[in-house]
């Protein structure tokens, strides 16, 4: 359990947190008696900061639950994924780099195939390689619809995402996917009479889009699901009264922070010492700092072992920057696990370093891996309790009761 | 907290998963610097299975709660014994081998001592022994009602079950028991007007018992307690589409694993060999198998440590004919403690032992036992996380959100 009103204990400070999250860290050894990708990399960083602070290992929702990477990062700022749910329209949309804002409604599309008589024969299009599919989301930007605005954006063979703005719009709408072969695209349908207009809007985009799409030959019709709008989180901010900044490189990451008000940083390159080099430039201007580095997890789904041991390697050699500039918290985790051996996310705990020098109770561990963080004085914790235990660290926090 | 809704990430697998539950098998040292039962016994089968895989202790309810034989394994199988309630008339007629079935009423009996003016001089008969009380339950068979069928059965010395069938009754019943000396028996009072035409056949039944056992010395009257019928548990196949079977050698266990729906298969003979043998031949018609040991926590309550110990190293033996059938994911693991020093139920966390050759993340533990499993990778956790652990581990689970 969180402590659920984290915002009466804030008191002013003016110390500096930053959350460093390697995406996908956890691992498994890839024989009996092995190590993990984490234990097998030479960190001796992160080695130092084990030994000096404190070792435990998060569970992002719970028991064995395999997160996404949108409620796991929800989680590791502090909103309970099971509580604010961000819908598959908007992580869509923010996944290729599309901000969706108050009053928008994005929605997931995917491109499928129809017969003469209009039932669907494959409901992804044959999976349609990217390359084909991009210039079919081209073609579609080209509809456009009295009152609102429209923005599309590719996002991985027959998948496309779509967001709409302008006044009145509700995402209280009726998924088109039939989840089927055999019938019809279903129409838009609104869930509540207030989102009709919006419901009528994306009818017309549909009916639109057929005709751009009728002559091809394997993607000529399309369905919609997830419609969802911006999940109105309070931001940072208010909830924890930090100026916070995101410094990641993929699309997602940043999308997600843009929701709870971080300011998204811009990144030149995208080795860790790029990342940390524009959290050096932006030090004074904020007083929380999230970095995100990707390539641990792409590694991971990859199945390569090897390649994830040095990312986490070329982090940690780039951890003296971060560190010169004297954090008062550091914590150095994942946001979810991501074993090479298994090729996917997964539901095991993940490592996590909380090393804050004048405040942290160091623990008798001393390397930074699965094994130790398994053994670590914080035990195992869910990853909503990060943020309380970063603003405690950071001095951030005052009593609870006289 | 327990990921509240598992069913709905289910994924299909033709993984299979092993429940090894030892009843009552936490344990304490006899003297101060001892050893447990768990780890007195030479388990070298267990101790390979521990280094290759994860340990942790669980709790049942919560801390410094010790729970019944019936909302442990509730809790074990996911079902949050706080908050589905097997009545007590219930978990009696289970305990003696009577099933329980929707729209069944089942009860506790107690036979007790009235005197001339019909007042109760002792609530439990003397605590009439075991032999003289049974043929008094059988005489109660006599008993016939309109429209309803009974059963009954001794449960233990002053003890029995009642289970009545028929249409529209229901157990919205107040117990008959005053819970003390010196007034009479209680009639049986509907709670809800549905429930008068039930509270009049249980006062019919009651008035034919007290006929019977009138002229009896000390047992010439009784007191029915706990009302209950079927608790409507969500069985196996929809909670977690798994077909499960129990292997069981005591009513109680198969009485239990039938309210979840789980098959219950004939075991010939009573060793772990036997019960073993049985999970061999069923193999390939399950997906998963409860194994109950009763044995550890007989002995656990006779107080006699070392024939817990035997018990165990029994197990241990008997081991390999299990694992030559290749579960994907194998728990061994007790419903709760039964200390031999304690003669009873402990709230003592029980040691957890998960092995998952393909999917474990093992920890530095190699010797199963009480001081491994509470230094174990796992930690602490409520019983109720086993099903979504062993779930995972059985890649039977999709990720949660985008």
């Amino acid at each position: 359990m969180t402590y659920n009103n984290i915002t009466s204990l804030l008191t002013p400070a003016k110390t500096k947190i930053v959350l460093l999250v390697m995406d996908g860290l956890g691992g498994l050894p890839m024989q009996a008696g092995g190590l993990t990708e984490l234990e097998t990399a030479k960190t001796p960083n992160m080695d130092r900061l084990a030994a000096e602070g404190m070792l435990g290992q998060t569970l992002p929702i719970d028991y064995g639950v395999t997160p996404g990477s949108g409620p796991a990062h929800m989680s590791l700022f502090g909103y309970d994924p099971q509580k604010y749910e961000v819908g598959r329209g908007v992580l869509e949309a923010l996944g290729v780099g599309m901000y969706v804002h108050s009053g928008d409604v994005a929605v997931r599309g995917n491109f499928c195939t129809v017969d003469a008589s209009g039932v669907i024969t494959d409901r992804r299009a044959g999976r349609i390689p990217t390359e084909e599919a991009m210039p079919l989301v081209e073609k579609l930007k080209a509809i456009q619809l009295p009152g609102v605005t429209l923005e599309i954006k590719h996002v991985k063979e027959h998948r496309f995402a779509l967001v709409m703005r302008g006044e009145g719009l509700l995402p209280d709408l009726e998924e088109t996917d039939p989840q089927r072969t055999g019938v019809a695209p279903l129409p838009v349908v609104a869930k509540t009479p207030e989102a009709e207009k919006t419901a009528e809007l994306f009818n017309q985009w549909v009916a639109e889009a057929r005709k751009i799409l009728a002559d091809q030959p394997k993607a000529n019709c399309l369905t919609l699901r997830g419609f969802a709008t911006d999940p109105r989180l309070e931001p940072f901010k208010d909830r924890y009264n930090l100026r916070a900044a995101c410094v990641a490189v993929y699309p997602m990451y940043k999308g997600v922070s843009s929701l709870v008000g971080m300011d998204i940083l811009d990144v030149d390159g995208e080795t860790p010492d790029d990342e940390f080099k524009v959290v050096e430039r932006a030090w004074n201007d904020y007083d929380f700092f999230f970095i995100h580095i990707k390539k641990t997890d792409s590694y991971g789904e990859d199945g390569n072992f090897d390649a994830k041991v040095h990312v986490i390697e070329t982090v940690d050699e780039a951890l003296p920057r971060l560190l010169k500039l004297n954090p008062d918290v550091l914590i150095v985790t994942g946001d979810h696990s991501t074993p090479a051996k298994l090729k996917s996310h997964s539901w095991h705990p993940v490592p996590y370093l909380l090393w804050a020098p004048d405040t942290v109770r160091p623990d008798d561990q001393n390397c930074f891996g699965e094994t130790a963080c398994a053994r670590g004085g914080l035990g195992t914790i869910n990853s909503l309790e990060s943020m309380p235990l970063a603003l405690a660290h950071a001095q951030r926090l005052t009593k609870f009761g006289a």
